[in-house]
């Protein structure tokens, strides 16, 4: 673990190596420079896109090497006797945990957790309101070059509606603060109960002003790993369903016939005035925490009131597959998360850590190393 | 004018006609007769969806009439000679400002300023976000029913990108509310200067928790009449311009060539991660507000980056009229007001409005008769 004594405002004795598949941050680099006169900075640009280094470092390369900010580039143990902390550009460690350098030494690992923040709820945020407010039929008018309003009597907007937010992490809190300024209730699902201010708080990065580090959003909090626990939440009267949970054994298939059951048994919603009740559930996370044939049942048996889909099981979701044209869906092919800010975004993790490191303070984004991330 | 000498809790004495194209609220109107026992409540169902009443209301129904909720029938200054309060069911009063009732008496009216900022708002933000996410490519992949992720490492999101709005009214606010939760600066544009604090405040209704009342959200604030003025404003590095200010003289043809021409010289935007500079362009206000062949070139030419145009000069737009097939352009048909929630949104402003007459305070959104606004 980075021992941290006192303060080192100029980073005197430390060495930086940047590792990435992007060109040389310039202006980073240089704002680096002014802001710790003493920091070394090395940086590598390795030549392919997909993050995978053919030819790993020369050893020589790591061994002063106090930092190191990278994707998966990483020493054995005994190339990088001096390094202390691995700034990760990744939002995940999953990639790492069974390097040598993660699991037997005590480097500090953190992710780039937050990164995604932005992008994706404004996926989450803009596919819903393209739904409700009909984008796919007036772009058809238009492409015809027609002017027609089509069932404008029945526009919804998200003002007083609910969203139920399933994984209250740094994209489910982004979208919280997205759907609050619309005016919707929040309801959090969280695997662990949340009961205090203290235990609501996230203290992963996010970009400022951003987030909801506090817990500040949601008017309910729902919690639990049993079934029982979950269909409590999808009862709770939701018009829209983010799916924001990481894929792990307990998650896989969460979301599958029963709960979209419930979720048709609850909307329960005013009739009249053109509404078609139900919920729009939004998937980000992983394709296999929704069963696939479940999901196409529910949207063309209507259980549900339609759906927006960037990640699918399987992936990338085949040729013709029936989901492609379910009723009331958008798909996009697992785009949700790209952003040309990325890099900058990443870049900025790394330099509250420095920044921290520099004032003897507590690193962000800290990978447990018992727990994985 | 009203006077309001001290509280009337129970509105003892006052009579309430309600004249509406939809359905008689019968929740709402047992909500009213719970608040307000001494309150009588008459209700008035029109035939048409178009707010033309063909036959007006019979002169005794007007009689006794204190309040009254309604879109355009009203009755002669005679016929009403208790007449108080009138609600407007529109956000503008404009269709009244000729009406003997309006301004040959001291009747109060209100407007339904505020209803649409939710809506309106929606559809900017999400417009704009469906542009930069490529939402009509990846719409077009699903309907061929293929997995294909395009240009992907070029989208943008709105993090740190600059939203100007021209006109800073209930629908700027609300926007900007969006805009701010999105990581964005806001820069604001009024007709007269708001150097203080108080000067910023909008005082006209807004749903609880929306829009900005303190003017709390813009960052820099621009003003005048003058060209110049305009200019500085649009020279302020706008990623996106949302026109929101009402259609007048001064209005007309406020956006034509040499406003997109400052646009594309304020650009400069860092080249390189696949960006494409320049600004994207929102219209919700009247199309007239832009001079329609102007904004053509300037999509075709490339002069600013894309547009989504909800209003239009000619209006409808002609079939296979240019504009519907000009480059990056997003073209809805009038829409962006709709919702289904527009009648409670009215019957809200109703309500606060009963609320501050029964305790003798100001009522919101009152039409002054000078400026008629």
């Amino acid at each position: 673990m980075l021992i941290r004594v006192g303060t080192n405002k100029t980073l005197k004795g430390h060495k930086l190596l940047m590792v990435t598949p992007w060109e040389r941050p310039n202006d980073f680099i240089e704002k680096l420079s002014a802001k710790f006169p003493d920091l070394e900075v090395r940086f590598h640009q390795l030549p392919d896109i997909d993050f995978e280094p053919v030819d790993p470092l020369p050893a020589e390369e790591w061994k002063d090497v106090t930092l190191a900010f990278t994707f998966k580039a990483l020493p054995k143990p005994d190339e990088a006797p001096k390094l202390e902390y691995v700034q990760l550009m990744s939002a995940g460690a999953n990639h790492v945990l069974h390097e040598p350098v993660f699991k037997d030494t005590d480097v500090t690992f953190c992710t780039a957790n937050g990164v995604h923040g932005p992008q994706i709820s404004e996926w989450i945020i803009s596919t819903y309101l393209a739904f409700e407010h009909r984008f796919a039929e007036y772009l058809g008018y238009q492409q015809q070059g027609r002017w027609d309003r089509g069932e404008l009597m029945t526009i919804e907007d998200a003002a007083s509606k609910t969203i139920g937010i399933l994984g209250y992490g740094s994209i489910g809190r982004q979208t919280a603060r997205l759907a609050k300024a619309l005016g919707m209730r929040v309801h959090a699902y969280t695997l662990h109960p949340r009961p205090t201010p203290a235990s609501r708080r996230d203290t992963s990065w996010s970009p400022p002003g951003m987030g909801d580090p506090e817990g500040e959003f949601p008017s309910e909090w729902f919690s639990g790993g049993s079934t029982a626990d979950l269909h409590r939440f999808l009862s709770s009267g939701l018009d829209l369903l983010v799916v924001a949970t990481p894929l792990t054994d307990r998650t896989t298939h969460l979301l599958g016939k029963a709960e979209f059951e419930v979720l048709a048994r609850a909307a329960n919603r005013p009739e009249g005035k053109g509404r078609k009740g139900g919920t729009f559930v939004s998937n980000i996370a992983r394709g296999a925490v929704v069963d696939t044939e479940a999901l196409i049942e529910a949207l063309n048996g209507e259980l549900i009131r339609g759906a927006a889909i960037d990640v699918t099981d399987p992936e990338p979701l085949p040729d013709g597959h029936p989901l492609w044209s379910a009723k009331n869906v958008i798909v996009t092919p697992h785009v949700s998360g790209a952003s040309v800010s990325y890099y900058d975004r990443v870049l900025a993790v790394l330099e509250v850590n420095l920044e921290r490191l520099s004032e003897g303070g507590e690193l962000v984004n800290v990978v447990d190393k018992k727990s994985g991330y």
